[in-house]
C-alpha cells in the first residue's frame, strides 16, 4: 500500500479529500498547520477526522502566519458577512491567505519526501472556491512542477510526484454528495470562518457556500448553527 | 524606493544577497526562518547582518522543521566531514533539507504580498552549491511561475514579480569578492553544519567550500576554525 500525505484542514473540503485518499487505498500522513487562524475549533475537527479515519500519522505543525500574512482569517481585517451570491463571486476576497496553500503544500511536500512518497493530497476546490487564486488548476499543475525540481525524490529517481485534488472539479454540493458516500462525518468539521463559541456563524461566505452546497445535495448539514 | 523581502539565514551567501538587494535600492524586509537547525548560530548571525545594513524589519519566525523534514542539519543524520572535491560533487548530500527552499520562498512570497512588493531576494548558487536541487535556476524560474498563479497581487494586478538570485552564477570565490565590495563583514557570517561552540569545524561541505572561496578570492577569513 501506497503512502500519502493528505493536507488536512478539518474543514469539510479537506475532510472529504482524506475520504477520497482512503478509498484509494493510502496509507495516511495527515498534516495539519495551526497557523494562528481565528477559527481554532478547525484544529479539533482536524483531529476528530483523522481519528475516525485512522490515518498512520497525524501531524499539527505550527507556524504563526499572524506575523507575515495579514487576512481576516489571521484576525488583521473583519470578517465579511451577508454577502450575495454575486458579491462572492467578485474577486478575491479579504480572507485570503497570501500564499497559503503555497505554504502548505511545500511542507506537505518536505514530509512526503521524508516518509518516501511523491503522492500528495489537497481539497482545493475551483467551482466553488471563494476567489482563492491558490485552488485553481493552472497553479496545482505549476507547484507540482516546482516541486519535481525542488526535491531530491524529483531529481534523483525522477519519482511520479503528484499533487491530487479530487475535488477540484466538483461543486459544493457534489463534495457533500461524495463526502457522505465516502462515510465522513460532517458532525465533525467545520466551516465557519467567523464562530460563535461552537456554532457556525451562518452568515460569512464559507458558511453560506456550505449551506448552499447541503440543501444542492438534499442532505442535512449536521451542524449548528448561532 | 521599492521594497523586497530578503532571505536571510545568517551564512555569507545570504548576506552577501543582502548586500546586493541594499545596492540595487530597496528597502529591505529581511525574514530568517528559524527551522530547529542544529547550527544556531546562524540565527544570532542573521540578526548582526540585519543591523548592518539598517534593514526596515527583520522576521524571525518558528517553524519546527525537524518535525517534518529529516536532514542532517535538523539533527536526524550525521554531518558529513572531511570529504574531497569529487565527493562533495557527487550526488545530493545528507545536509539536504527536505524542499527546505520551497518552504522558505513560499513564507517569503507571503510576506512579500503582505508588505506589498513581488520583488523577493534569495542567495542560491548553483556553482559550488552542494548539490542541493532547489538551488538550481530551473527550480527558481518554476518557484516565480507558481508564485504568479498563486497570489492575489500576480492574478489582480499583473504585478511583476521576481526572484532574485544575484549569486546564482557565481562561484564561492566571486561570492566572496562581491561580497567585500558590498560592505559585508564576514565576521558576521557562519557557514559551518557543525559548529565547535563559536568556532567553525573546517571540516563539513560547507566549511569546505567557504575556505576555498575565501582562497580563490585572495582573501582571508576572518572567522575561527577549530
Amino acid at each position: 500500500m501506497g503512502r500519502a500525505v493528505v493536507l488536512l484542514s478539518g474543514g469539510a473540503d479537506s475532510a472529504t479529500c482524506l475520504g477520497a485518499a482512503v478509498r484509494d487505498g493510502y496509507e495516511i500522513y495527515a498534516l495539519t498547520i495551526d497557523y494562528g487562524q481565528s477559527h481554532k475549533i478547525e484544529i479539533e475537527m482536524a483531529k476528530k477526522q483523522a481519528e475516525h479515519f485512522r490515518v498512520k500519522e497525524h501531524l499539527v505543525l505550527d507556524i504563526d502566519l499572524r506575523r507575515l500574512a495579514k487576512s481576516a482569517l489571521t484576525g488583521s481585517m473583519e470578517v465579511p458577512k451577508g454577502r450575495g451570491d454575486n458579491e462572492i463571486d467578485s474577486g478575491i476576497p479579504s480572507t485570503y491567505v497570501p500564499a497559503r496553500n503555497t505554504i502548505f503544500l511545500s511542507l506537505a511536500l518536505g514530509w512526503a519526501e521524508t516518509v518516501g512518497t511523491g503522492d500528495i493530497f489537497i481539497g482545493v476546490n475551483a467551482v466553488d472556491y471563494s476567489g482563492y487564486p491558490d485552488c485553481r488548476p493552472d497553479f496545482i499543475e505549476s507547484f507540482e512542477n516546482t516541486a519535481r525540481l525542488a526535491t531530491k525524490m524529483g531529481v534523483e529517481h525522477e519519482r511520479e510526484l503528484e499533487i491530487h485534488t479530487p475535488l477540484i472539479h466538483l461543486s459544493k454540493g457534489e463534495i457533500f454528495k461524495l463526502g457522505s458516500g465516502l462515510g465522513v462525518d460532517f458532525s465533525k468539521t467545520h466551516s465557519c470562518y467567523s464562530p460563535v463559541g461552537a456554532k457556525a456563524c451562518g452568515e460569512c461566505d464559507s458558511c453560506r457556500l456550505r449551506l448552499k452546497g447541503f440543501a444542492d445535495a438534499g442532505l442535512k448539514d449536521p451542524l449548528e448553527y448561532k
